[in-house]
């Protein structure tokens, strides 16, 4: 695959030359609001763009953007490197990385555009809950969009943050297509603070309120129970929310949704990381911090469905699906922290979800 | 349960004033071996001498205290942290931890004693090729015992080793038992130094030739086909041996063999140790040795069977399950050694497994 680092900078020059020699200066402005060209590419993406796989991808495109902007934007001496990269078997992605900044210890952002043939039983197990499905010859055509991202900061006092979003389409033996979106966004804080909750889960809230007063509260409860670790009893992190198999109430309304939630990434985690990277922090505080990125760890590789089918699907991009894990982690046998501290504290709150917002 | 951990000498000290008390003077020299009261109780298991059960919970004590002796030997300022607990459902084991020490980083040898019944689901995964198997009323009376260990070491040049030897019964309707032993020793260096590689699995080898010659290859094949990290392309590390459902040529013959293999853990890794706790390494040598951690990471959460069967098994120790886990470990997003490299050099044998003796 083409896995070159391509810097930014070096592909916005590279783009403009290319659009100078064939006189494309109508999408200058559009592509460049993106971190590399999309997968499908901008020109089929114009042409289709009453399709709602093109919007969802320019959705999704300018998701990456926005994220990968707002955060470079809070630490100042790092870069986010780009790499695309092409699957063989149909699409590709383009993954961001930032790595070892002065804010942030990892953060990934990535979009894969996936399509091809899927084995029946692969195509049923994609939907959370299995849908029938009539399969041409056992073989089903697919497609597969979204955006992922996990961001681990430096700082103890600033928690991590994940977000996806994602469309897939299935075509059945007599040619209907089944679609569904799924995604979602949480909170994992090494130190509960609960005014950053309250914000964090307020600003979801009204996100959700624009569609549908239901929305919330379901998908908030979906997202505690999906981050679950079930062999420690305790929750990833303060939730957020979560959904699934979404294909209703219709195609357009749904997608709006979605583009809510997107939209609302950058103002439900942005003012928080503003408001803690430069808190002091102690090296006890760090070290709590890493064994929470164990029970990350723990979580990721042991539940999540997304790692699970991706480290599972041939042909997937390993170091995409993998980028979710921290830079660093650890794990020390029987860690208890004293009744009463800042560290009990949280694991109360992950043991017991509560409500933030009413 | 149980979980306060007794330093050695206090236990020691406790069941010496306990023995002067109740005059039981001829237990004293077979229970200062071990690191604590075995699960089923010195007594009882005199009182069983000639069944297996009982002759095999005192190998796995003595292989524990054997082996915990001689890693303390080698980190004369640090100590196992003894844990003993008990299961809800039936019997217990004791764990010994040593943390973040001058030579060793995570060390622990778990023993655990558990019975009870299993659902006949459960049973039949237990047994890694599907058995037949008649239950009574859905249920199955079973009894599973062994001896693990993961043991970390700081320096890089010092490879992480793991043992796991372990023993089996079933009881079918009819009363008919089944049993079987399953086990292994493997090693995980940082970077490949031949000579340990050909001393750890000669001296493995030596322990398999002494009951059968066709042992050492076909276990030697089965732990590289084990410890394959499937997404990764790559072995966990260089290999040893590795068996499972072991029920033949008899239940004492099989016992003997694991006795053998069960002695042989402190020649094969002890030498290995002493030789390079002193050897001078540079920061980027212990970065690589962490970014290994991370894939023995992977490997444990992902697709270790013992691992995954602790974490889904309802009242299972998770502290001694995942003791296993390194004390810190990374994940740095496209990581590739320059070709050529002492980095490089190891992959290419986790990549394309090797034979290290003839």
């Amino acid at each position: 695959g083409a896995l070159g680092a391509l810097g930014l900078g070096l592909w916005r020059r590279a783009a403009a030359e290319r659009r100078r020699d064939e006189g494309e200066e109508e999408e200058e402005e559009e592509e460049l609001r993106f971190m590399a060209p999309p997968v499908s590419g901008l020109r089929e993406l114009r042409r289709r763009r009453r399709e709602l796989r093109s919007r969802m991808e320019l959705l999704i495109m300018e998701t990456q953007a926005e994220v990968c902007r707002a955060l470079a934007a809070l630490d100042p001496g790092a870069a986010f490197a780009v790499d695309t990269w092409e699957r063989k078997e149909g699409g590709g992605g383009i993954s961001c990385v930032l790595q070892d900044g002065d804010v942030f210890e990892k953060a990934g952002v990535n979009v894969s555009v996936v399509s091809g043939l899927l084995s029946e039983g692969a195509a049923r197990q994609m939907r959370s809950r299995g849908k029938s499905l009539k399969a041409k010859d056992g073989k089903v055509p697919f497609c597969a969009m979204g955006v992922s991202s996990v961001i681990h900061p430096k700082n103890p006092h600033v928690p991590t943050m994940h977000f996806n979003y994602r469309y897939f389409e299935i075509e059945e033996a007599d040619g209907t297509i089944q679609w569904w979106f799924g995604g979602g966004t949480d909170l994992t804080p090494t130190y509960l603070n609960e005014e950053d909750a309250v914000h964090f889960h307020k600003t979801l809230k009204e996100a959700c309120d624009k569609h549908d007063l239901k929305l919330y509260p379901k998908y908030k409860k979906w997202c505690d129970d999906y981050f679950y670790i079930k062999h420690r009893g305790e929750r990833r992190g303060i939730g957020g929310i979560f959904f699934d198999d979404l294909d209703s109430p219709s195609k357009e309304e749904v997608f709006q949704f979605v583009k809510s939630c997107a939209k609302a990434v950058v103002p439900c985690y942005v003012p928080i990381v503003k408001k803690h990277c430069h808190d002091s922090f102690t090296p006890e505080e760090k070290l709590w911090q890493q064994l929470r990125r164990g029970r990350y760890v723990e979580f990721n590789l042991v539940y999540d469905r997304g790692t699970k089918f991706g480290l599972l699907t041939p042909g997937s991009r390993i170091e995409s699906i993998l980028m979710s894990l921290p830079l660093t982690a650890r794990w020390e046998y029987m860690h208890t922290p004293p009744a009463s501290s800042k560290e009990a504290e949280i694991l109360e709150v992950l043991r017991n979800p509560k409500d933030w917002v009413h």
